[in-house]
This record gives C-alpha cells, sequence and structure tokens, in this order.
C-alpha cells in the first residue's frame, strides 16, 4: 500500500494547500464513500456543499469553487480537479501482477522469435515462427501470438488475447483479455451452384499503431487484402467489432458494442458512442461524432454530430423525437 | 445416461400419477420432439391437443389442464409444469467433464496461494501470486487468475475466462468461457498538447457477490478507484458489457448483448433486455425493467418499464410506434 | 511470397487477356493503393476512370466495361472481376501457421480421445475425455474441447475457443478466435422464497452442421435439453449471440453483433444484419433478410425483408422514416 503526506500530494499535483491535516493518505475515491485516510475530488458546487459531511481528510477542489477546509482537514486548489485526479491514480496505481521469469518455462516460444530487451512472456503464452517483440513486451499468460507478427516496444498484451500471422503492432499499445486481432473478415460469394456461400480467403493483415488501447473481448479482423488499419492513440473499448479492411485515424474513440462493418474510414479523432454501428464503405471524417445507439448509414461530415437509427444530424433527430413525442400526447 | 421409471420421476417432482407406462425414461424433450424413452411438458391447452399424437411415454402437465393419458402412457400432474421441467432437469443433468488431477501438472500455480479443500485447477491454469481459493472451486483448463484475488467456496470458472488482479468473488458463482473480469475501465483524457489522449490508471477492483453467474464473452472492468459492484444473485448473459465503477443490486438480470456504461447503478431486481444499452451515470431504480434494444438515456423510476430509443414509458413508447405507423398508412 | 506472370494470373481466372506487361504479378490490392507488383480490379465505371492513374501493372475488368489497357500494362476481361478476385485470393493465399510437431507436448490430450489422420493440435491445448476429432481437424494453440464432443474432418480451431461437452460439430468448419460453443443457456426460474432466481440446468448441447464458420469472440449456447442447431454452410460474424435452443436452417448469415434470444428458428438462407436481434420463440422463414440494426419482435415470412425497431416490412419502414423526417422539416 502507498502512503502519502498532504504535503506530497500537493507537490503531484502543484495546486495551493488550504488548512492542514495530519493525517496520511492511503488512496482516493468519490466524497460519498471516501475514508479518514482517502483524498477526494470536488469539483461542481453539488459536491462542494456534500464537503462536512464527508469523510475524507482532503479533497481536491476546483479554484473556482468556494469551500471551507475544516478541522484537521486540508483542501487543495487546482485548475481542473479531474485532471489532477489522473495524476493521483497514477501515484496510487499498484504494483503490475508479478512475473516470477522473463520467458515462463511453461510457455511455448518458437526459436525463431526475435525478442527485445526486457521482454516478459507467461505461462501458457504461444508465440510462433519469426515473430518479433520489441523491448520490454509483455505477454501476460495464455496470450498466442502467430507467425511473422511484429510488437512494438512496451506493448502490453493481456491473458486469452489472440493476435493472428502476421499483425503489425506498435509500441505502448495495450491489449485487455480475449481480444481477437486478424481473424479472418466476414465474406462470401455465392456457390457456382447457387445453393450455398463460398468463402472469400483475406489475405491482409492488420496494422496497429502506436498508443492504441483495445479493451476486452473486441475483433479487428484483418483485411481481404492490404491492411486494416487502427491508427496512432486510437482508444477501442470492450465488445467492438471492427471489420476487414477498416482504416481509423489519429485518436478515435469507439465505445463498447460499437462496431464498424467492413471497408469503413474514420477520420482523426472520430468519436463513436456506446452500442452505435456504422455501414460498411461508409466514410466518418475527422472530429465527427456518432451518438451512442446510432445507426450510420451514410457519410458523415467533418465536426459533423449524428444521432439515432437511421443517424441523422443530431439537432435535428432531436427534433424528430420530439415531433413523435407530441404526436402521442395531442 | 440416467434412467428413471415413471413413479420414480413422480418422487422427483411430487405430482399426481394418472394412467401407466412401463418404458424407461431417460430424458426429456419438448412434444413435437420427444421419443418413447422421454417424458416432455404440456404447460397449455395448444400442447394438450398435440399430446395423442407425440411419440413421448409421458408428459408432466399444469393440473388446470384436461388431459388423457392413453395406452401404455402416463401423465403427472403438478402445479406448474415449468417448475417440475427444472427439477428432472437436475435430475438428468449429466456427469461434469472428469478431472484426472486435482491440480493437473500442467497448471501454473504460483506457490503463495491458498488452495481450500476440494479445489480442482485445469491445465494451463494460470493462478497468480496471492491468490486466494475457496472450498471445491473448480478452474477449468486455461483460466487465469491474477495475483491478490480471491474466489469464494464452491465457484466455477470456465476455460478462457480471465480474472484480473485484486477482484473479489463470491461462493456459488458460475462464470462461462472467455469471461473478462476487471480489465481496465475505458477512460481517457486529453494530452496537454491537445493533440491526444491519456489514460486515466483504473486503480480500482471488481466485487462479485454470492450466485453470481455471468455468460460466455462478457465483460466487468475494474473501477477507476473503489470498486465495481455485482450484488448477489445477478445474472448476466452472453455479451454483456459492465464498465466501470457500475454498481448491480441483488438479483439483477441482464440479458445478452445489453451494456451499461460507466458509473450505471442498479437496484435490486432490474431486468435489462438484450441488446439494452444504459448510459453513464444513470441510475435504474429497484424493480425496472429496460425492453429489449432500448438505449436508456436518464433516470428510471423503481418497478417501471421503458422502452425504445431514446427510452420512453413503455405504453407511451408502443403509442410512439403505433402513431409513427398510423402516419403511413393515413 | 508467390509470384505470378499475367499469364499464370489470366489461366487462373480463364479471361481474355488485353495488352501485355512484364511487370511479375505478386499481389493485389483495389485501384487507388495497388503498386506496380500488384494486380487490381475494375468492376465498375467509376473505377474504370482511375486505371489510368493506378500504378498497377495489371487489373481484372468486367466485360461489360469500355477500358484501355496501356503501355506495358495489361488487362483480364471476365464475366465478374469480383469472382476472379476471389479466385486470386485464393492463389495468393499465404502459408498457414506452421506446426513443429502434430501434437504438441505441451498440449494435454486424454488417453481416451481418437484421433483421426494429421490431425495437429497445438500448445496448451486440452482434448478431454471421449472427444473424437476427424481426419486433418486442426487445434490451433490455447483451443479447449470438454468431454465427449466430436469434431469433424478437416475443421480448423483457431486460439482460444472452447467447445463444452458433447458438442457435435461437422467436417470443414473454421471457427475463428475466443469462440464459446456450448455454455449454458440464459434460464432461470424464481426461488420458492420469491426473493431470488434459480439456475435451470441445461441438459442439451450443440450441434453444427458441414462447412459452418463462426466469428471471434462469438457464442453459442447449449440447449436445455435436445440441441441448439446449426445447419451446413452458415456464416456467423463476430460477437454474434445464438442462445439456446436456437436452430438455423442451411446457409443462413448473421453479422457482426447480431443476436438470437432463445429457441429462435431460422429457416434456409436468411440474412440477419449487423447489430439485429431477435426476440425469443420467434421464426425468421427461409429467404428473408432482417436490415442491420433491426429489432424483431415477430415471425418473418419467407423472402420477406424487415426493418427498424420494432422491425417492420422494409419498404413501410422506410416510409415511417421519411414521415418522421417529414414532420419536423414541415
Amino acid at each position: 500500500m502507498k502512503v502519502f503526506t498532504i504535503e506530497e500530494i500537493n507537490a503531484i499535483v502543484g495546486g495551493k494547500l488550504i488548512g492542514s491535516t495530519s493525517q496520511q493518505i492511503t488512496g482516493l475515491d468519490q466524497l460519498q464513500n471516501a475514508n479518514k485516510d482517502q483524498i477526494t475530488f470536488i469539483g461542481s458546487r453539488k459536491f462542494a456543499k456534500l464537503w462536512p459531511d464527508s469523510k475524507a481528510s482532503a479533497a481536491i477542489v476546483n479554484e473556482s469553487l468556494t469551500v471551507e477546509a475544516g478541522s484537521d482537514r486540508a483542501l487543495i486548489l487546482v485548475k481542473n480537479a479531474d485532471l489532477a485526479m489522473a495524476k493521483l491514480l497514477e501515484e496510487f496505481k499498484p504494483k503490475a501482477p508479478v512475473f516470477e521469469a522473463d520467458i515462463h518455462p511453461a510457455a511455448t516460444v518458437h526459436e525463431s522469435v526475435v525478442l527485445g530487451k526486457g521482454c516478459k512472456i507467461g505461462a501458457g503464452c504461444y508465440v510462433g515462427k519469426d515473430v518479433v517483440l520489441g523491448d520490454g513486451v509483455i505477454l501476460y499468460p495464455n496470450v498466442s501470438v502467430f507467425d511473422d507478427s511484429k510488437i512494438g516496444d512496451h506493448t502490453v498484451v493481456w491473458s486469452g488475447t489472440v493476435i493472428r500471422e502476421r499483425s503489425i503492432i506498435g509500441n505502448h499499445c495495450i491489449f485487455h483479455n480475449n481480444v481477437s486481432i486478424g481473424a479472418d473478415g466476414f465474406g462470401y460469394r455465392p456457390s457456382e451452384d447457387g445453393r450455398g456461400l463460398v468463402k472469400i480467403e483475406h489475405i491482409g493483415n492488420v496494422v496497429i499503431g502506436n498508443g492504441v488501447e483495445i479493451g476486452a473481448n473486441s475483433c479487428v479482423d484483418r483485411a481481404k487484402f492490404s491492411s486494416t488499419i487502427i491508427g496512432d492513440g486510437c482508444k477501442i473499448d470492450n465488445l467492438v467489432q471492427i471489420a476487414h479492411n477498416c482504416i481509423l485515424g489519429r485518436s478515435c474513440i469507439m465505445a463498447g458494442h460499437s462496431g464498424l462493418a467492413g471497408s469503413v474510414t474514420l477520420g482523426d479523432g472520430v468519436v463513436i458512442g456506446g452500442s452505435a454501428s456504422i455501414k460498411d464503405h461508409t466514410t466518418i471524417h475527422s472530429g465527427a461524432t456518432v451518438g451512442a445507439g446510432s445507426g450510420v448509414m451514410g457519410d458523415v461530415a467533418a465536426g459533423a454530430t449524428v444521432l439515432g437509427y437511421p443517424a441523422t444530424e443530431g439537432r435535428n433527430m432531436l427534433k424528430q423525437w420530439a415531433a413523435l413525442r407530441k404526436l402521442v400526447k395531442s
């Protein structure tokens, strides 16, 4: 357990200390739940009012708010309490799971694999022929990486994730549990007798940039030819589907259960809400936002917000919903 | 294969035996599919009419229905045929898969792990530092459990499931295949140069009560701080997403493909239909029902039923849909 | 890397060669991305116009289009460029991952398992009691197959996939990564004290026909009794849910994130769009199409197309959407 004095915490977040407390701080929690040994956060007037009744000995406060510290309690004034909280979470972060050996004897690593400095490979991992792992790559137990894949420096892959052959993964990525990278795309053609379906081979691969995070049980399919591409800094939540030949720009966000059908293109900084889905061969231009639950059936302009099913410009959709409600009331 | 006489089955379900059959009963199936050596179920008049043409030698019948047994056929009258069927399914349940050794030699179990009586750990499992397993815990092959997690008595974890560090799991839970418990929540902040996203560390954990069942390929993320909590007796279907800091009360039901965004609170006995999704920071109060496919954007009152996207009080939504259909007809 | 002359490629696709090129062809890509050593495809006038500016040395062209080859460039005229592309993808398909040993020493295979000729079982696989594997079955590393299951000839199972006890799988199937076959269905009854839920045992199994492909992280639950059945030639995308006791006919297609609740029946050749979901006990008759994102709440007639939520006959739903848009404009 990590322990900080209030002065040490103030040094971390670079704020202005008001009041004082002798309490050692061992963690953080929200206002209603925090205990005496925890620090909390006050980002709005609503929460400022709850401060006198909180058990927390200290709080980080947006400097625009007026709060009094109280007895043996301390406040740290900062520009942005959320940002300060993010910094503190980094400090309080517990240690990562232990590796008893760098390459666990119960891992199966092909003799041709190229290992960077400080790689760690857990029990039950499989690493195939001619895979290249950069410096500091961590494969937690029971990860499978197939032939000719390349994983960049300091990328972390959690248990159950499978990276199929010829995938190219950047540096500083995080793949959570049970992710599937590089399975075949979903494509068939009618059989010649017209009575069935014949698989279209998918001979492309998946290329993932730097700093990409992919949530648990999400899927990125390999391209039919060429590559399915995820740009630097994209953040993908759990249970997300990215089909063959999709191309994502930089720093896109896809929330849980959202999905892209085949050959969808996202510009930079596109935000896809939870459970939204995008038709195949559609382009969502840079800076656009797709609301949660939307079904997008056509291209979306840069910076636009769309909503609903079928997805429409956001304010228009809100008006459509209002009009529908009004039909019932009248 | 288990074999029962009709008298033995009647003793199990505690009904009233009408007619008789010398047929040994080896299983059960629905009326249209059942064979001579199977027992079936008649819970409505519609099915009662089909009884003469069924091949089944016996049926369990709701006592409110009028059915005649026929020659060498038997009926068992009960208050509730569905309930009796559930009892019989328990009797006909085949044996669970064989464990040749309690702790398989191809499992990797850290020396610090505390094992209850009668634990079974399959081949390819990984159990990390300071994990505590209660009595009768079963980890089927290729399960991964990380450091400092605790799994309660008689909990069963199926292959491919990953339980991340510091998770606390109750007694008598069942986790199906490829479940992801305790992956990081989905939270980022803009980088200081405004050109990217910085990961917010998630230092909390997941706490799961007793008697919780979680379906295949579902995800429960760890909390940003404090805990993501699933109350006693909750039943979660396949491919469900439960984000960081959600709190579920007792005996909630979430059907397939449903999802909760961050910090959603469910009261007790909440029912979430399939493919429904709930906005972050929303509260669904006890006894409320969210219809399948709904998109919930605000709090739902205790006992209420909501439906649609955006979700609205159920009958009102049905009227909206009717009004929309009428616009086209007129 | 495979290398073909343009004449060799023409022999494969059986077209009419126009122009000529000395360039060796090593791969294929779409018109805008193809390089000098790649062949591309022209299936419409739009793409025909882009041909002069493409770097590709050769293209396969629908014979209905008028295109000129140009200098040191070749065209192959065919009836259907898409079909020809599918043939070429088969030719350019890279080798599957290497198996150093047929049965890897780090696999756990029960002594009772029956292995066909030429089976391959990767590291970390678990194969339980009395499993029967046909000829040429491939289990990639970290697959789990439980007791009494049967897998037909030449079926390929990718890493992370779990096949639970008593599953029956046909020939020539492909299961991608982290698929869950045969987990318990989702069924509960109220406890006798009315305060909780009691699990209904699921003692049935899963039966999958020949030529079935199942995408990454998809789930097929076992039946309550009898079998959940997937007919020959069905193609299931990623993250799809097929609940207990569903019955799919031949050659059905289910796109990503789609789901069937319990006891849904699909006829032959049914197409379910992405993210669509189908209510329990519903029948979708042969040849019907369910549009992407739809929520189907009742039976669908053979050959019909339904759309929307709640799903309605397709053209009617388009009119409803148009009427709603008009309400706002007027």
